[in-house]
């Protein structure tokens, strides 16, 4: 079926249409150890009507389609595990509209986080999702990213307003109003918003967006134990202060840091804050939280009132990742990501950073901590097949850890291939209900298959 | 198919069974001019397990199955248009367990708002959504529902954080988990949320909670225009003052409420507002508002800073509904309810009292102005087919015209029987992928039958 399914789409797509083996090769990988083959062809649509064209011829050939945006999932999500074409947005990343006093803009789905804030810099709104990466924003949908801001502005589950989606047949349908709430039936922005490409290729998105802060503070203090850090942030939460990031390191990512970034800062776990709001909200809140954090016995608070201060501790924070790699010459990562109800989130990472110390490998925990969202830098030999089921083995009990306290095995980078295991075990019969739904929008599973949802033939 | 159904959930549930007329007529009453026939039977589980064996017994004799909360829908969702079972919770009405610590309550679905409150507070903790009938939180998810606090806090998309649910073959499944945020596969939960009964029956609620306010202040005002109004919320909004209710009176709503309330506002577009906070914070932005009020030419600016002052005022609102239909005596009232981008709120209101006021018939109109979403009170003769007939036009016209807006049919009181007409042109082609989903997930249509989703035959 494949090669006439080729040749239609060269003749749709002409030059942006391309089977050579290095752009299929840059379309088969991944920020991840998860390696797949190679897509029979890689395509790069210009529209919504190029896409569903697309996925009208694959459907008809019965190829598998992955979409594809920036290439920075962690979990392999984009990845052709039966080969097929690889949809590549990059081509589709403009600003569509932008509606300042609806504070939403409508754009396409391959135009990056970064990128989109360039571009709203002058209007006085930015958005706020931001999970580190420069990922795009229809990955960002498909896989229902969060990270450090999650804990004020929410994650793409509320970022998203409304979408263009092609479906498996090739129809177009677009999703939710540019009216700020709707119940006028099924929420199906927020079906395909963490569908992952199995539902649909999302073609457009409305974001909401937010006034940039007039003024922002940050600040970092050390604690005696996880225990005491956390305590601190959940009475920070229930006293309703709107804090912007509130971010958690253990004491192996600050050596990182540290070492990473010339900081100075003491072997302790420490929790970095950050507030948005009017200069006076922003002085009073800064205040509040002092007041609890030192009621906790904080040390070492320092506020970063100057932008370059503060420039410098976010710095720190967003090159974390880079400075765990960097702490173990030539490892490779495995990056964890559960989340947990948040009353239970010292015991999860105090138990996690026992269960690593144990294993040998070294292994930072950093995380959202006003989620309940934590991540354990797993630096392995890659050379080292010990070493690699030595760190499977701990994520694997991370995840059953985080279900045991209530928690997901994935709070924000999706299950592509990593956690489709773990399925199963958090979802239960709904697993089969996510197969059931998958099956009715795409019986032919075209739509990334081996992905998210039951094997094919058992839903 | 019906008798041998109604002997088997008879012998289940005893004497929480009944078929006598009066139990069945309850339960085919409404809000609303809409009627339907009777069910076959009301039955009145106590336990999810009920639930289940309800819809397993329901399934086999493909007995349709209508849930029934605490009848406040004002679109006529819980009336069984095809006989049937109704599924009355009143039973299921216990809160079964609160975590303070992670702000989440776990519920029954039969419990109401008021009395979920209630049970709260002595934990310094509340439940925001205020859809102003003191309805059930299941009907409330099942509908979707928001009310006068959604600017600050959400609606029930926002507010439910998992559910179980009972499936149309009798299994029960859980959506989300207790931590914050997951990226683990299709949002179920959001799925279920709107889905008015139609895909299952919801069996237990997990819900998020949020911490009293410190200090809150209210204060009313009027306006010159509508569109004044509007741009005073709007400049509001894009500050990013954090209102916690912001509500509009028209001319005729405020002349109501008078009446009603012994108030004596002048008769202009009004604004009601409340803030929430810490008493800095509620000052300040109490202070800003009122700058940014001023600077719309608002008039008869007044704080109300005192608790009885501030339930004067909204007491005067949540009466606004009564006050309105007190405003012509004998007479019925059709609720409408559209939502429209905000940059279109005064455009939309404007068209609306302009249609009104030619219809002849009175029509109040009062909104959730920070959401884009408004509500006219047609009030008339219910002896009278002719203003049934305008009023008809009149909601239609409404509809059509939110949608030309970019704006959707239902803001907030869902879809039901009062909306079907509309769902199409709403939704286009995603209204069959609805249709699609129900199928999937109910192949013989026994949930609630006849709503939400395209006919059956023509799915």
């Amino acid at each position: 079926m494949t090669a006439p399914a080729l040749s239609a789409l060269s003749a749709l797509l002409g030059d942006r249409f391309s089977t050579a083996r290095p752009v299929c090769a840059a379309h088969a990988q991944s920020e991840t150890h998860i390696r797949t083959g190679l897509p029979d062809a890689v395509v790069f649509p210009e529209t919504s009507a190029e896409v569903a064209a697309i996925l009208r011829i694959c459907a008809a050939h019965r190829l598998p389609v992955i979409g594809w945006g920036a290439g920075t999932s962690l979990e392999g999500h984009a990845l052709p595990l039966h080969g097929g074409v690889s949809v590549d947005f990059v081509r589709m990343n403009r600003v569509l509209s932008v509606s300042p006093e609806d504070m939403l803009v409508r754009v396409q789905p391959g135009i990056t986080r970064e990128d989109l804030n360039r571009e709203l810099r002058a209007t006085g709104l930015f958005f706020p999702v931001d999970p580190g990466a420069n990922a795009s924003l229809g990955g960002m949908a498909a896989t229902r990213a969060s990270g450090t801001t999650a804990v004020r502005y929410g994650t793409m589950r509320d970022a998203v307003l409304g979408l263009e989606v092609a479906l498996a047949d090739g129809r177009l349908i677009r999703t939710g109003t540019a009216a700020p709430k709707s119940s006028a039936g099924y929420d199906l922005t927020a079906l395909f918003v963490g569908s992952e490409g199995t539902l649909g290729l999302i073609t457009e998105l409305t974001l909401r967006l937010h006034g940039q802060p007039e003024a922002v503070s940050a600040a970092v203090c050390a604690f005696a134990s996880m225990g005491a850090a956390v305590d601190c942030v959940i009475e920070t939460i229930q006293s309703g202060l709107p804090m912007a990031r509130i971010e958690f390191l253990d004491p192996a990512a600050v050596a990182a840091c540290n070492a990473h970034a010339q900081q100075n800062l003491p072997l302790a776990p420490h929790l970095l804050v950050e507030f948005h709001g009017s200069p006076a909200g922003v002085a009073e809140q800064a205040a509040r939280f002092g007041e609890i954090a030192e009621s906790h016995d904080c040390t070492g608070f320092r506020w970063a009132e100057k932008p370059e201060e503060r420039s410098a501790l976010w710095r720190m924070r967003h090159a974390a990742y880079p400075a765990c790699l960097a702490s173990r010459p030539g490892a490779t990562a495995i990056v964890t990501d559960v989340c947990v109800p948040i009353s239970k989130l010292a015991e999860a990472v105090e138990e996690t950073r026992a269960d690593i110390a144990e294993s040998g490998i070294p292994g930072p925990i950093l995380g959202h901590v006003g989620d309940g969202n934590f991540h354990a830098i797993l630096l392995i030999d890659s050379e080292s097949r010990a070493e690699a089921a030595t760190a499977k083995a701990l994520a694997s009990r991370m995840a059953e850890r985080a279900l045991r306290l209530g928690g997901t095995v994935s709070g924000e980078h999706g299950i592509g291939m990593g956690k489709l295991a773990y399925m199963q075990a958090e979802h239960g019969d709904a697993w089969a209900v996510m197969g059931t739904l998958k099956h009715a929008l795409d019986p032919d599973n075209i739509l990334n298959p081996g992905k998210l949802v039951p094997p094919h033939d058992a839903g």
